[in-house]
């Protein structure tokens, strides 16, 4: 069996550091890996080069998600990792931290001599930050993926990603083939930043999300009147950005009245026409985004929302209009996966909190093939997707100690 | 002294639309006559051969403002006009509809046999909309102009003013000789359209303005923290938009509290950082328009502004910023020329509305030189510098006796 196989940081931050070569700009500017791109496509090689020198078996799947499998070549195994494409001027921890320690725990069990009853495979999926609108390495595994799809996806720019998958002599259609069977795969691990604030403000290292939050994705326009700001008096206004302001203000009493401690909702686009300093608002045009890991909260919130717009829109003698753009359901994580985690973290001594994932991750995709669950390590300020992403070395090591102790309860 | 003179309507309406053969898109689009633009000269050439033909003493100053003499060519005149320039897809009857009555009172005059005994001036003043920043032609006439703003004045896409003037064969540097000395001009009137909704919802075809409105041109910029919108917590945030609007719910309160019952504050641009709908904003840029015809009304309402502002962005985490980017002071007619409108229209059995304007006019700039004032006339729906811009030819020839009957009364 071995002797207890430990986290080597050096190794780990190393491998890290050999990740971020690909992608990076000037020091201080942020780490471009877009899915399909020249650096995603050359660390994706260097990353099976890694794992082929630690003696893995590795392989590249339809998507382009590369895996190396530990231990036996046949069976069911437990698969443990994240992503390598980063969003563009991303951070160097968004993912790519994932993708590491999944290597840097097999590295370590090998090191002790500790061989896996149940292989285990790290993966480093392919496309997790939505450049074509999903995620899609984790859905290509679990088999969410469609030929109809497949062949209309593109990106903010218009390319599409059978193109985009072409330009690297990649075949689309073979993403379809990416499709793990049914118990395939018995548990999902993926250790990620937290991507927000609650960790660090507590002082604590590891979160263990019970779930991730739903979305629901709105688009609202209030149509008034374009008035000269000089000849319009007051009261003869119908100024669709003061109705705009004051629905706004009403979002932390909708927030009070939901029964959700984690229930969110945030104006973060807002267009106004003409967008001139004399005229007054004729048109607002605002996203509208709420979020809560249970779907009725969300509803909730939705109904006291649309509710606030039309009073106010009638108020002020505008029209309303209010767009669905897409909701997404939300998830929750295994149970039995989250436990055995937070038993882990308790046998480190290591304080952990449970907490709901506000961002999306591989790991909610993931428990549409099977049970999946996730590590989240403190981000320094909350900040992610941006070159200042930052999370404490000391507390990556806990994270990852936490991601070995539970692979090798899970192999054995 | 001849018979009594009368407004040809339709001999005016003639003259309207020729001046608006100028610029003219297809129907139902706007009128595009902006300052030393080929169509701007070319309705200048035009205006002044109809004026000829009238018989008046044409000339043309610095600034290219055009002026149809009538009466003796020596001693102080009456002024009588408005700008023949429009905005960018403007309207009919902006400016060019006051020009029309200056000439269509001289040509009653005329035809009456009424010959002034103070001669009257019809101009047709040049750059009133402010393509390069100012009210070119009627400041150049009260001797405002300055040769450090002549040779640095720009428009919106960076074209010098001079740049301007030259290509259209005009030397800027003539400008400055435009002025004209004190006392040689005893009245200026103008009449306009009213370009607010007020008038049209009282129904009443006069209106006389006692001022205009000053403007407090002010530019915010909060600043909190763009953050993750699934990941950050609603207590956590530093959301420049959340400021931004929980001042903007405050004006309504803010404008209650002024003694004034015209005062006007308008946020009608607004600018977040990222502006992205799952981004918490870092950070919002608005324009505030503070409006009124009291200096002191509007000191009072910008610090109330300051105050609300400064609470909101400490509640809310945020550094604020309050640029001053420019003042104009407001303008009070002369009180006995408004007395003098008001009595001929008493005589006329034209009800009248004393007001205050809330856009800028060529009057106000005259005021520097010589007592002014104005005659406004509903505008449909308040609505000006728009295709969409029209007066009731009822409520124009309303205007334009009362207009006749008080240069009548001026020039006797």
């Amino acid at each position: 069996m071995g002797s207890t196989p430990k986290i080597n940081s050096e190794r780990l931050k190393a491998l890290l550091d050999g990740i971020n070569r690909f992608g990076a700009g000037s020091p201080g500017a942020g780490f471009n890996r877009p899915a399909f791109s020249d650096a995603d496509m050359a660390v994706r090689d260097w990353f099976a080069g890694q794992m082929q020198a630690d003696g893995l078996a590795v392989t590249r799947d339809g998507a382009n998600s590369v895996f190396g499998r530990f231990g036996d070549a046949v069976g069911p195994s437990i698969m443990v990792g994240s992503h390598l494409d980063t969003v563009v001027d991303g951070g160097a921890f968004d993912g790519a931290l994932g993708v590491a320690v999944g290597l840097e725990c097999v590295r370590a069990m090998k090191e002790a001599g500790v061989q896996p009853a149940t292989p285990i495979e790290v993966v480093a999926t392919s496309e997790e930050e939505g450049r074509f609108g999903g995620m899609l390495g984790s859905q290509a595994i679990a088999g969410l993926v469609t030929a109809e799809w497949l062949s209309s996806a593109a990106d903010a720019d218009g390319v599409l990603l059978a193109d985009a998958m072409r330009a690297q002599g990649l075949e689309p259609e073979a993403v379809l083939g990416a499709a793990r069977p049914k118990g395939s795969v018995k548990a999902f691990l993926e250790l990620h930043i937290e991507q927000g604030p609650v960790l660090e403000r507590e002082a604590i290292a590891i979160g263990l999300p019970e779930g991730a939050t739903g979305i629901v994705n709105l688009q609202v326009t209030l149509k008034g009147t374009a008035n000269h700001s000089g000849t319009t008096p007051m009261d003869m206004r119908a100024d669709a950005f003061a109705g705009l302001a004051e629905i706004a203000v009403q979002i932390p009493d909708m927030i009070a009245q939901s029964p959700s401690e984690i229930a969110r909702i945030t104006i973060g686009k807002v267009e106004l026409v003409p967008n001139h300093p004399h005229t007054v608002p004729g048109e607002a045009t605002f996203s509208v985004i709420i979020r809560d890991a249970s779907e009725g909260v969300m509803r909730g919130l939705q109904r006291l929302f649309y509710r606030a717009t039309a009073a106010v829109a009638a108020k002020h003698g505008l029209a309303h209009e209010i767009e669905e753009k897409s909701v997404i359901a939300p998830v929750a994580f295994d149970g039995g996966l989250v436990d055995l985690l937070s038993e882990e973290a308790e046998a480190l001594g290591l304080p952990a909190r449970r907490m709901i994932s506000g961002a999306g991750h591989d790991a909610q995709t993931m428990m549409a093939l099977c049970p999946s669950a996730m590590i989240f390590v403190p981000s320094r300020n909350g900040i992610s997707h941006a070159p200042e992403e930052f999370s404490e070395w000391a507390d990556i090591e806990k994270g990852a100690e936490l991601m070995l102790a539970a692979l090798v309860r899970l192999a054995a």
